[in-house]
């Protein structure tokens, strides 16, 4: 045998190359989060449309290496162009600013890429998983038994939570023997859920009876009393209901179902329990607000975003099973066969693949289980209660203006609010509250976004940065004033 | 309103300590990849049974940040105690020894984290996905109309393209009206694909009939000749036959099935044609090897995991369509009404949520563009060529050894082969392939898995590493030999 590599392939490679070029980087990165945390004349979005950053980046890939500054040149584009997520006037969706130790780690985690589908192709990775898993688990009141998954996001989250709820409660092998082999299924879920459980269902072939509505209160939470006759619907509707969902909170407003009373619905049918606590599941760090959670720790299943409330980068998110033995119900079903026509006979359970919708995945629980490690767990703590507390004086604040109107009391860190200046006649609002979103954004000065709830168009903030200080919501206000003049 | 953040939580944002902190983490990985590539005394997989990592990194998160050097401390441990495959002898799984610069653009793309989910969310990373979905199509051959997502994996891939072959060859809207709006569905799956095609059927509730094999030859490449008889198998289970997969290549063996042939069949009989390329769309880079996908250009919708034929970190796989429109077949029926619900009723089409299973995702075209765009394309057609060459030279190399028995000829770049000395008759010879894997993997020698063909059991390679030599392989073979000997 002889072989050889050719030369740019094996430059790719070069350990010093990497240095080099790693350090010049790690230098833009430092420069660019100092420029951004300080805010001041950056943008928050440099906004331009789709079409000019479709110019802006076509390419005909070159065949040959680039020049050697090439790199870097395309890394301060990428710097400048990119939605400045650290800049303390992003108060937009529920992504955060995360904490910039957890980059780090992800550069770590994606030069070893240990894809931890079997142990043996991650085993720190997979003892890291159960120890933040575990963590987790205990800061919601689950029992020790209780066990979990991290996977790519909140949707393939509620995904496989509805999966292993199905297998659980369909009343026969949902899994192998497929929707025909029993009735209709459905799950119940409030009106305020988010689109995913929607998706989920019909993912699973459902339709779109597989997802009860059941009604939200004027603070968009569940009502507990409509549980049962949303279970009476879905009864007359032919379905057989296997589950109930609570949000903690919800995606639009942010509000928090309460859930000792859907658990207890939930026992008295024998229904499988899930929370959807993507964004909220966090409230359970802070001493102070860990009350929007009671009920959680009576769950079957929950589903939590590390990248919502716990200052991560996308996407890392845990699905926790009350029961540790249902981690493995989701998919598990095949392996016994599917993991066999491979060879490996007696996988252990640390085999994180048989309970994940992903074969190989990323080394998700690194960068939780350094930054909990280095930066202790009192600063999350601390980031939850801050930015709720700082959501409730911002209320306060545009409750006491009479030109602002709040949609709603914020249950976390979620903030709906529309601006109804005297010059602008009640119809007049929701078209408002576009036209302000949108200058605002356009300008760059902040980032928010803007839903629609049963009293119209309201803006929506989600205080979602440690750093974004009272000052800048009272800007934002300010703001919104001036450019809503005549 | 008056606010304090903690000094921690403003601290742990601190842009110069990040400086500090990641040109050492730097030097770290610098150090780290040239021991690895080296390879010397470093062991493959420092192996250690699940029980002792789960005991080496057991903690109770600190409350209080940790002491400045705990981070360097506990990079020194991961990099230590994780999978190095980097090392030229790692030939196990599909999972590639990343070229290091994808790593950097991992830690820019967390930094920023711009999660997609809607332009806005990531303007440059929505752009650049474009650019790297057209180039992909283009290498296939697919038709400009071509259009695409990055998504979280193979399984999530593979899920998506069915999706979206559902809604469109179902006769119902099956997204809307469930399983039980028509007959039971099933796709016709050649039996050496990847088992996440058996599990995206039983998500979707088609069940264990939900997939129809269809018989494979001696080489593991589906028999165009069984697919009839699968149809008529199918018909007579009571199936609606929608979609028929080919491999390429398939897990175990890496086998390439006749792409042209199920093409022919999949129009004749009106099904969705779907090629699960996860591994081997890649081969379309090489000019030598390209006719291995001939016909791929046929395909209705193509998987491509650039995290094994690219060189980058997992998880970045294509979704290619070769109708664009379908691109938004799979999740999309919903958007109109699910999204309105956020009160964006306008959303552009480049909003990559209504496509993707994930709602906020990673900056994942990131690191495939920037590296194409400073490493040039030939290097990434060179890694492909050198590696199949590679594997042809070993298989060659094996066959000539009269002590080692070629499980078949390698189609691209996984060889599977079996160690049969003079000294073991023929029934002992599964037991020793398990021992011999055991026995290199756990002495950190080699990095090699196994696998269960009709033959018997088989050691499996993947010559996935760039810089895996001829010789490595040669000392594979010396050390197996070792090994054996009684």
């Amino acid at each position: 045998m002889t072989s050889s590599v050719p030369a740019p392939l094996r430059d790719a490679y070069d350990p010093e190359a990497f240095r080099a070029t790693a350090h010049a980087l790690m230098d833009q990165l430092a420069d660019y989060l100092k420029a951004a945390l300080a805010g001041g004349a950056m943008p928050v979005l440099p906004w331009a449309p789709p079409a000019v950053n479709h110019e802006r980046f076509a390419t005909s890939f070159p065949e040959e290496p680039a020049r050697s500054d090439a790199f870097a040149a395309l890394m301060a584009r990428v710097l400048e162009g990119s939605h400045h997520l650290h800049h303390p006037r992003y108060v937009g969706h529920q992504v955060t600013a995360p904490v910039p130790l957890a980059a780090l780690c992800d550069a770590v985690s994606s030069l070893l890429n240990n894809g931890m589908a079997v142990y043996e192709m991650g085993p720190v990775a997979t003892a890291m998983e159960h120890q933040v898993l575990a963590w987790m688990a205990s800061k919601l009141g689950l029992p020790a038994s209780a066990r979990g998954v991290l996977t790519s996001g909140g949707s393939a989250g509620n995904l496989t939570a509805l999966l292993a709820a199905r297998q659980a409660k369909a009343g026969y092998d949902a899994w192998n023997g497929g929707a025909h082999a029993g009735p209709p299924l459905t799950v119940l879920v409030p009106r305020s859920a988010h689109y995913c459980l929607a998706r989920a269902v019909r993912i699973m072939g459902w339709g779109e009876g597989g997802l009860t509505p059941v009604d939200v209160d004027a603070h968009f939470r569940v009502r507990p009393d409509a549980l049962e006759e949303a279970l009476a619907n879905a009864t007359r509707a032919g379905r057989k209901a296997i589950a109930v969902v609570a949000s903690a909170g919800s995606t639009a407003t942010g509000a928090f179902d309460p859930l000792e009373p859907v658990a207890d619905f939930a026992q008295r049918h024998g229904l499988w329990f899930h929370v959807d606590g993507a964004h909220g599941a966090a409230a359970s760090l802070s001493p102070k607000y860990r009350a929007q959670v009671r009920g959680i720790e009576r769950a079957d299943s929950v589903v939590w975003d590390a990248h919502k409330g716990l200052l991560m980068p996308a996407l890392v998110t845990a699905v926790l099973f009350r029961d540790g033995a249902r981690s493995f119900d989701a998919f598990s079903q095949e392996a016994h066969y599917l993991f066999h026509g491979d060879g490996d006979d007696a996988r252990p359970y640390s085999d994180v693949g048989l309970r994940t919708l992903e074969c190989t995945k990323e080394m998700m629980p690194l960068k939780v289980y350094a930054c909990l490690s280095v930066l202790g767990t009192r600063v999350f703590e601390d980031a939850i209660t801050a930015s709720y507390d700082q959501a409730r004086r911002f209320a306060d604040h545009l409750t006491a203006a009479p030109d602002f109107e709040l949609a709603v009391a914020p249950d976390c860190n979620i903030v709906c609010f529309r601006h109804t200046p005297a010059h602008v006649p009640p119809d007049g609002w929701d078209a408002l509250q576009v036209r302000l979103r949108e200058a605002l954004v356009t300008s760059g000065n902040f980032y928010l976004v803007q839903t629609r709830l049963p009293g119209g168009v309201y803006l929506r903030t989600t205080l979602i940065h440690p750093l974004t200080g009272d000052a800048d919501l009272e800007a934002l206000m300010e703001a919104i004033r001036s450019a809503a003049r005549p």
